[in-house]
């Protein structure tokens, strides 16, 4: 297949299938995309890519991404969000995702992912000291366990649930509800979901 | 949803999510791969993008992609292709899908698109009389028509045909045949492929 395409765009097509989820198909198309759009878009692409590095770091309290010339997150030093209250989240960009909600209106803490010995992350990977020490520091109230509903989300919760009852700290501990998505038809529901909601099932 | 994110993220983001079908939740896990694979990786990925336009350019003949220190296309040029046997395509990527197939010996127009009233491209935007001028200068024995089995492609098809026809230049035109796809149950195949594919019927 050598000399079909010429070797900057087959350059092109082998980094663009690193990106996840992109097969050589797909790599093709963007590569074929970023050829035919204009230079200035391509240039553009280029640049936030190799500026992404630079520009951003993790909260030093939260471990949310924040900018390099920030010093801590706009999320909590915001002086309208409640600081007793601490959403414990696995991943930066989870915290997009609850913001989309416009419900919660206290602060994140980011662990840096789950507990799994199966990929070797055990407690010691995860910003788990940071958050115990905010415990006493912010007199957190509530600590909202929001991790994946995984079998690792699921074992790092009762990890964190175990840990601060150990230490003596009072703090409610809650999580995410678990049970139907919105939209879905009860027939395609599967089983643990079913159970969850089940469980899970409120006066009305 | 202002100051959720780092703004080099965000803009990383908004680049990534130009590129075709790609939305907001795919740029956002294209960009926070960028972020966390090593510097080395989307240093790379961000310089071959910015590469792109400056080394690579069209063969003034094919039409195919080359390197921009190329002439000709090394497709066109090999001596072991047959310059009498022209598949005709639209766009570059189709030859890399055709070469995959390893069957074909014979070199390659790019079109640079197909007839499309609807998109504002007529014949004028195609590479149509460099073709015309390579059926008599390399004196094409065969045109196999390759455009897509799309309106616009067979459209184009068709132009082509009566255009090579009313030119008085004697060349067999072919065009690929239309049928069932490979591992597709009779059951599942469309009513148009059906058609195609019982006009097609060849003898066993």
């Amino acid at each position: 297949m050598a000399h079909i395409l010429p070797s900057a765009l087959e350059s092109a097509i082998e980094e663009l299938g690193r990106l996840p989820g992109v097969g050589i198909r797909t790599a093709e198309r963007y590569a074929y995309f970023l050829l035919r759009t204009e230079k200035r878009t391509s240039d553009k692409l280029a640049n936030v890519i190799s500026e992404l590095h630079d520009k951003v770091k993790n909260c030093p309290i939260t471990f949310a991404l924040i900018d390099s010339d920030q010093d801590v997150s706009p999320l909590y030093t915001d002086p309208d969000r409640d600081k007793k209250l601490v959403a414990v989240v696995e991943e930066p960009l989870d915290i997009v995702a609850l913001e989309r909600t416009g419900q919660f209106k206290g602060t994140y803490h980011v662990l840096g992912g789950a507990i799994s010995p199966i990929d070797g992350v055990g407690p010691d990977q995860l910003h788990i000291p940071e958050l115990i020490k905010r415990l006493t520091e912010d007199k957190v109230s509530e600590l909202i366990i929001a991790t994946n509903a995984s079998v690792e989300g699921e074992s790092t919760a009762l990890f964190l649930q175990r840990l601060v009852n150990d230490s003596g700290i009072k703090v409610k501990m809650t999580r995410l509800a678990r049970g139907l998505p919105a939209g879905v038809d009860l027939e395609y529901a599967d089983q643990i979901t079913l159970t969850h909601a089940l469980a899970g099932r409120r006066l009305i």
